[in-house]
């Protein structure tokens, strides 16, 4: 029995997290989609409840998404892998900025804890250009996410968005 | 009959910036340079107005920008570019971590309206270490940035940065 | 009226290469396809006649390509480009390898004639993992490379390749 | 059960391949470790027989290695991927151009058969210089390699190397 | 006599800089380690009286440090340079992205004052994922940093970060 | 007293080597432009004693070259290093691509022999599309080159090219 951590700020949660969520769950026993707290994106656009809600709505959308859980942490991701005695942490990787980053994380999360594996999926050729930021971005112009977001949530999105604006 | 844009936050224009409409100038019976607002670069320096003012200043100094055009937007780009009917938006690179990013964001231009085509120039050679960024960031210490954007902006751009700093 | 050259092996053609061809004939006014000799890649598989019958046979399955013309060329594309009268040579972009060398293949050919302009477009998303060199090595294990590869040239490809191996 | 492929050439196995094999042990049930032919190096120093008794030898010095599997494929990797039915393909990164090169081909392989799902781990933090190319340049000038290769297989590399010289 | 400056934020000092000043003292007769402001970065989150104290505590734990002072300036670095009379800028790289930008600073700097001179060594390899912000992330989260930074400064360290907290 | 080490197959020199030269000269005492062998790079178009003679030849271009020796060897560069109690090897970098395989060669060269450090100095602006196998391609198709090479070997390299043309 194998357990998986994806972790993300999900900022809302897009399409090309949601694939990396399905392929995950056909590799791993468990997946654990952790909503997390991250110190260099501090200032979250949605709530974590908004964040962990849109999460839960999108898994709806999914075949197959039972052995899928959704959990939030406040802390080291280590910690939180010990805690659940989890073997690996999931990492989606749209191109080579990201890579540079997550490569580092990884490095240091062995570091911190030499069980805290991670492995790296590349996402989705569709989705090599889909991020939550551009999402924003484009939604607060009144343009058109609904090829990016899953569609139990752009209302949600969207509204929220154009209030803050 | 083929109109070009060229949008950026010109904040403010340097040198990099003329040399990349003086060449699309070339290339295309109207170039449009569009200065625009940026939700990634959202607190720019100098006001849009200024931005605008510079721009028009700047391209006094090229020969052959009759078919240059200055004009400003607040929205998505892709709207512009439907509006004036354009057939395509011109980007400079100066090194690989801007492609990374103005790569994604052509293929979500595509993506969002799909006769939006990006072409890319390469920067020219003195121009792979110019920024905006960099200017302000010179200036602000007094440094000579004589070199690196219009001489008929100067004095404002300098005088502008000592008062803030 | 503006000339746009795109150089290229084209060892074989692909789908990449057309949608590139298709969108450049879009933005100018008569676009040469050059299918050159490369001293960086000097072993093509395909002779220079069967490459330019590929380009030709491929631009069949083409809508509008009036305006595109297949010509070879034996020598510095500067050279070319000057005989041609040509405003601008058109490079497609995958990746940032692809970048990286095709920079400094710009600059090059800029410092080697003043007027030769280098324009890129980014691959269609699809395309970013589509090489020539990756349809050789598929074909030559038998597997299908009919998404990649004209439909007009398909039958050519493989059965050379299976002669070669 | 979950079945992981490692496909390489290990011209020869280093311990940088050596980790990766170890790790994936650890995340799935069985790891195939594929000693393949790549068309894009075909001049292996080694044979096809040393480097596959270069594997099983390294492999003597793993703990816990009970779970993996050496064999040999020649052709297309997803046509084994079928036969094996296997879940997975494995691939360590060292560095960026390692990146580049292997998201591309893992796009490929996802388009040539929808279930090859391709995952990544980072090389370990000392084996970030640590290359088969490398060990075969330091080794025929007489460097010592041991800190980079089994030490089982030693011998037979210098010797086969000295005596290529 | 050559006179070298290895300028940066120090926010604060990690083993990763505290290598690099001790290979840098190996080649250099005079090392000035230049805590600076740095307009990219302005919100460092210890003083500057702070980073210079832990600079100059971390170098106690150095064996042959004499040709090491320790100085702070607020202004162009090529100022600097010139005041000092210097003869070469030192920076540590840890990876791509850290080369980017570096290189640009590098080429600004001389483009600045001529005689600046920029020189950059490998970060060690144990250091290639280590950064002042990642210690900052993980002391924050009441992580262990022991592996991180000199010995004499964590209490200091992590006493500030849990009080800001 | 400071000796640095400047390898490479200088296959031929261009102006780019001879400005990292000159510079280097600045920041040591000594500095020996070592023409090696590079297993990667077997088949140098020009011979050693060429390459040498174009060195020797080039560094007459350059004023202050008292302290520049010429040296070749064929062997690991650390066991050069040792022998002439070298204090430092020198490399130029253009680019990205660069960066990556001469950072994974300093780490190795500092893990066969730990005094073996390298330092890396950024090109010139002008030299950043600047490469041996650049002048071989253009001077291969009569292409001029007299701005990339010393002008005293432009004869010597081009009356080669044509021959083996």
């Amino acid at each position: 029995m194998k357990t998986a951590i994806y972790p993300g700020s999900f900022d809302p949660i897009t399409y090309g997290h949601l694939d990396i969520m399905s392929r995950a769950a056909k590799l791993f026993d468990k997946v654990i989609v952790l909503v997390s707290y991250n110190p260099a994106k501090p200032n979250c656009f949605f709530s974590l409840e908004e964040r962990i809600e849109f999460v839960k709505r999108a898994l709806g959308e999914l075949k197959n998404s039972e052995n899928i859980e959704v959990d939030s942490h406040d802390g080291l991701l280590v910690d939180y892998f010990k805690k659940r005695e989890a073997d690996v942490i999931i990492k989606g990787l749209r191109a080579m900025s990201d890579f540079e980053a997550e490569f580092q994380m990884a490095l240091v999360n062995k570091d911190l804890f030499y069980k805290a594996e991670t492995i790296f999926l590349a996402a989705d050729v569709t989705g090599t250009f889909l991020s939550s930021s551009m999402v924003k971005q484009i939604a607060a112009f009144g343009g058109d996410v609904s090829a990016f977001v899953p569609h139990t949530i752009i209302t949600d999105i969207t509204s929220k968005l154009e209030i803050k604006k």
